[in-house]
């Protein structure tokens, strides 16, 4: 019954149509224009994509909708970002291999490091230690599978973030 | 150099002027005029006032402007709401003491328990075995100090939370 980011996944396209990247590249603009048009803050945010290929998922916000009063990134921008980055690769990556599920996000750890003063991007890829095999063989054995998602908003030194965000991802099949 | 959720402290009124609760009824209202006009998104969000007094701070979003897809709420919103409400308590107490601080939330954990079909608020306290008087009395001495914050989105079912966050908030004194 936990469903704070559920979104839609329309039908996945057949994997014999298109080569692999097409279809991810395809997948992640069509998934970035449903968000915007389905939630309302994410259009608030003017969320884009920045890139996406079968280990990464980054999204961007230009910052004048998501700044704050000192004039840099507001805290709530920053975690809904990463959020909804960590979201997108899970859901990218069912729809590419043809799973019909929930998506939802159950828990998260974020840390706030330093103040970010320009447009930003949230990089998402799966946590040290994750694995898609065994999350998808979960799935298909038991319909259900957990994920742990590293997302990042890169500081303006290349090693030190200026944000982090730690979370846990539920699928559920829907067919 | 940590700054998310920073936001300018007016300058505390004379606590002789005024009793306690009305300073605190007027700059809580004060506190979230100035939250909507300075932070675009949480306009978008239609940030409100619910309730606040010495223990809590209670602030309200309506459902359709921080909707997703499914029809419940957005956990972006989610989340944002729960940071304003811990972030509030802690300005609005360091206002009602006559301190002029930056305040800055650094480190976050979140739950998201239930979805939320409805209008909804979120309230903050200050954690199990946190303390106003430890927090004021380093504050006094080191011109910083960090408090840790619970907030919870209340859920159907009144001893379930739909979403949780524990917050560590950081004071810096700009006096």
């Amino acid at each position: 019954m936990i469903a704070t980011l559920n979104l839609a996944a329309p039908r996945p396209r057949p994997a014999t149509l298109h080569p692999r990247m097409s279809i991810a590249a395809s997948s992640a603009q069509d998934l970035i224009t449903f968000i915007r048009d389905s939630i309302p803050l994410a259009h608030s945010m003017d969320l884009r994509l920045h890139s996406h290929d079968e280990e990464h998922l980054a999204v961007l916000a230009p910052l004048p909708p998501n700044i704050n009063d000192k004039g840099c990134a507001f805290g709530g921008s920053l975690v809904s970002l990463m959020t909804l980055s960590g979201w997108g690769l899970v859901e990218l990556e069912l729809r590419r291999r043809g799973f019909d599920c929930d998506v939802f996000v159950a828990e998260s750890n974020v840390h706030y490091l330093a103040p970010v003063w320009e447009d930003f991007l949230s990089e998402a890829r799966l946590a040290h230690g994750a694995s898609w095999e065994a999350f998808f063989h979960t799935l298909r054995t038991r319909g259900r599978a957990r994920i742990e998602v590293a997302c990042r908003v890169p500081g303006e030194q290349p090693d030190k973030p200026a944000a982090t965000l730690s979370a846990r991802f539920v699928a559920k099949r829907r067919d």
